[in-house]
């Protein structure tokens, strides 16, 4: 497995994420690998004991920004590796969220660290649909849907 | 258009959501109203600078998390309704989210108050599926669909 984050990559001026953008100081910091192997990305996330929904469960919206950002990070790598590509090599392979769906399947704990791995569904042009399934201790809690595109050149502040 | 928040009637052991529960000091503090008159709900944010997807621009998770407390807040107020009963009344009919599909429309500036406004377009049983259109300056940016079902019992810590 890659041991650079995929976000790692990311040029300066989009890595302001508040979900994965190591220039956001506040922000959430999420993380996703490469994993050649299985041809699968895999990301870590250990919930603050304030993300909750319920006392004892995750935040959907936090879950949520999880799939988001680690659907983007895939469609990242993927892209690269459709083109031949190293991760970081110009012109900048990066992704927006066009759609996200997400299924709360069962409640997911919050006292430990969560697990979820990504599969690209299809790549096509400037869109990549990602799945992601989100995982507590091997129990598969949420299932994610991203439809990520290139990003649009007007979003890119210069 | 009711004066105290839908989210303000939730129980307290039922208030500790980062995104809109009021016993969570460092959550977002997601607040929902119910307009008897137009049938609908509204919230208003104001996202911090650091929400930021891309800089000028709102993150698409935080734009998630909005919908879902929105949505679930709004599948309340409607149940109550529906049952002609005063919201805040015994027993509480409390919502959580079974899927939220979020399409981003168009990038949302993260420099001024955005506006959600829910509708309820089905109840029937469990479950309340509620579309919520967010705006910014009036622009429609962000559009979603929360399918919220009643809290399961095994849910609620006692």
């Amino acid at each position: 497995m890659e041991k650079k984050a995929i976000q790692d990559y990311y040029s300066d001026q989009l890595s302001h994420c508040y979900g994965c953008g190591r220039l956001n100081d506040t922000g959430m910091g999420i993380k996703s690998y490469w994993n050649e192997d299985e041809n699968t990305s895999i990301a870590r996330f250990t919930p603050k004991p304030y993300h909750t929904a319920f006392p004892g469960y995750v935040y959907g919206g936090l879950l949520a920004s999880l799939i988001d950002c680690h659907g983007t990070g895939t469609a990242s790598a993927a892209a690269y590796k459709s083109e031949g590509r190293n991760m970081g090599t110009q012109p900048e392979l990066r992704y927006v969220t066009a759609s996200v769906h997400v299924n709360y399947l069962k409640p997911t704990p919050i006292d430990q660290e969560l697990e979820l791995i990504g599969r690209v569904k299809e790549i096509k042009g400037k869109k990549v649909i990602v799945e992601v399934k989100l995982f507590a201790k091997g129990v598969l809690c949420v299932q994610g849907e991203v439809i990520a595109v290139k990003i649009p050149k007007n979003m890119i502040a210069t």
